[in-house]
């Protein structure tokens, strides 16, 4: 892996040289996991003018299992306040730099105004998004591990619906389900579990309440497993009892033809919004456009809700090998709601179109 | 509770005009809930110049149960990708605002420069830590919202002691330990909870890992609970088996000691670093200083980890009503280790001295 890891900094190094920096600061975390393959609290990582540097507060736990590259330098601060983004930008000005590239949109402004002083003649330049560039299309490692993130979601997911559901509350479905998740191997959950039955059907990031699972309920549950540090996610939505009403019928097909919709549309070119667009549209169709949220999907990888966005003004193309999540839902206040999620990584038709990691059944399950 | 949130924006309010600002843009989560009652996800908070304002970005789903004061204006965005600190920035300048406060430690580089091209006219300032500060010393309220949580985890640890340890793994206790939290009535867990056992414990924030609880091991929990926002943290180290080494109750004893020191030095007027000697020296004295870390002790609230630090190098006095954790420990590489926490509120000797929210029995238990 470390090989993988320095490629990554080298094309972050090209793409600072290619601007006028000589160094760049990385403070984000998700960025600093990408670049150096793990990211202490609190750690920043100085790539260039010289060697590339992990810097880290003082007397960290270390931890579990991940260490850095043997061929990355770490150094972990004396002082016990001490903020590595300055200590690292202490050490871009000894070591020549004349600019360095910090992630603007991560450093505050307290800590940026901290690192002018300290290298006073350093020039501070913006960074911008291109950490988060280089991670939009993943390689066939990052892959697997999203596979196998999905692949114990639908693990947990599955046992769950085996058994009784009735009676039992949100708050501790969603912990079963979580423990489930480490049980087969999770690092953790992705993201908090949502679990809402009845009328907190169907809504996104639902928090999961003391409400009881009852005959007649629509239940959605949210929950994806972190892998190596990469997160997938799975959504699905269930009715309890013998038969489903018409209306929950009704409304489950609608979410399922968007969601379908959606998932067609995932081809290398296709541009952002019009995957949006085909989901959305036929919930507009219905009637149900005013119901969803700003946008149907987004990528994942290192975060939960990573680049790119899946939203009407959202600009740009898919590649191939991008992951994404195709989730479309609608809520009705007062009676719940559908909401059907999927990861899956776009591939080219040749190669058989979007690869689906998440196979959990999206039948309409009576529960 | 609305007129204690409305006291609060009041006090707020005067620290700005005192400091030439007509209003203040709140936007660390914490500082907001401690304003406004609750804190939707990227919502922010504008105090003054006229009335106060809850801006949150467009389509959230509702936050179970909390919701914003009736006093307190609540304003959705309508474009999807809005930065409610941006609207913020503009309903200031268009109320006539000449100068806004923001908090610096907390809004990035990139968000404090789109405020500054939106309302160009509006000179923005640094508010530094002061919702911090006015968090420092709790009310009535908020103590009993932390004597809550504190009940909860000593319950749940209770509990975990009772039943069969050995073989179990540090991830499963811990999820055993979270979910117990939540059957008491915790809004979920106040951190990660750490399991550390065998050459783990005594670790400060171990992440647990798939070793299992053996005879002889000693093992650290650290937990929590969070009740109605407020979080609070107890720790404990026991012994597996039948009876304890020698090296361990020699070990324990000295963590007990120095754990004991630190409770008695609480008091108001205690300087940070007064608290943070007497539990240190009683380590360093029996040459483990070297294995402390940089803190014995912070303040607890809406956060977990908040002022104050108790740290050799820190400024400051302890008042009456701050509630502080004290956690000495000491990990022995390969060993393992003892680590000692209790969540206690400062009060005068008139009172009976500090008030020791974490009940659970800090005798060496063999379990």
């Amino acid at each position: 892996m470390s090989d993988v890891h320095a490629a990554r900094r080298g094309r972050l190094r090209a793409h600072c040289s290619g601007t006028g920096s000589d160094a760049a600061l990385v403070s984000r975390p998700a960025n600093i996991h990408y670049l150096a393959g793990v990211a202490p609290p609190g750690a920043v990582l100085l790539v260039g003018p010289a060697e590339d540097i992990l810097i880290r507060p003082r007397d960290l736990p270390e931890e579990g299992g991940a260490r850095a590259d043997d061929d990355l330098r770490v150094h972990a601060l004396d002082a016990p306040d001490g903020d590595p983004a300055v200590a690292a930008a202490d050490l871009a000005g000894a070591a020549g730099a004349g600019a360095m590239a910090v992630e603007e949109h991560h450093l505050t402004v307290a800590r940026h105004r901290a690192l002018a002083s300290v290298a006073p003649r350093l020039r501070l330049a913006d960074l911008g998004r291109t950490v988060e560039e280089l991670r939009l299309v993943k390689d066939d490692e990052e892959i697997a591990c999203l596979r196998i993130a999905a692949e114990i979601a639908d693990q947990a997911l599955g046992e769950l619906l085996e058994s009784i559901l009735v009676g039992r509350t949100e708050r501790h479905l969603a912990l079963e389900l979580e423990r489930r998740l480490v049980d087969h191997g999770a690092q953790g959950p992705a993201f908090p579990t949502a679990v809402g039955t009845g009328p907190h059907s169907g809504r996104a990031g639902h928090v999961p309440t003391d409400r009881r699972v009852e005959e007649g309920d629509f239940l959605t549950v949210c929950l994806g497993a972190r892998y190596r540090g990469y997160r997938c996610e799975i959504g699905r939505t269930f009715v309890i009892g013998a038969a489903p009403d018409d209306w929950q019928i009704e409304l489950y097909d609608m979410v399922f033809a968007a969601q379908r919709a959606g998932r067609e549309a995932l081809a290398p070119g296709a541009e952002y919004r019009e995957v949006d667009h085909a989901a959305r549209q036929v919930l507009d169709a219905a009637g149900h456009g005013e119901a969803l949220g700003p946008w149907t999907g987004h990528g994942v990888g290192l975060e939960i809700d990573e680049d790119p966005k899946l939203s009407p003004a959202a600009m740009g193309k898919l590649d191939a090998c991008v992951p994404v999540t195709v989730e479309p839902g609608v809520h009705l206040p007062g009676r719940g709601g559908v909401r059907i999620d999927d990861t899956l990584v776009v591939r080219p038709p040749a190669d058989g179109g979007p690869e689906l990691l998440t196979i959990t059944t999206k039948e309409l399950l009576a529960l």
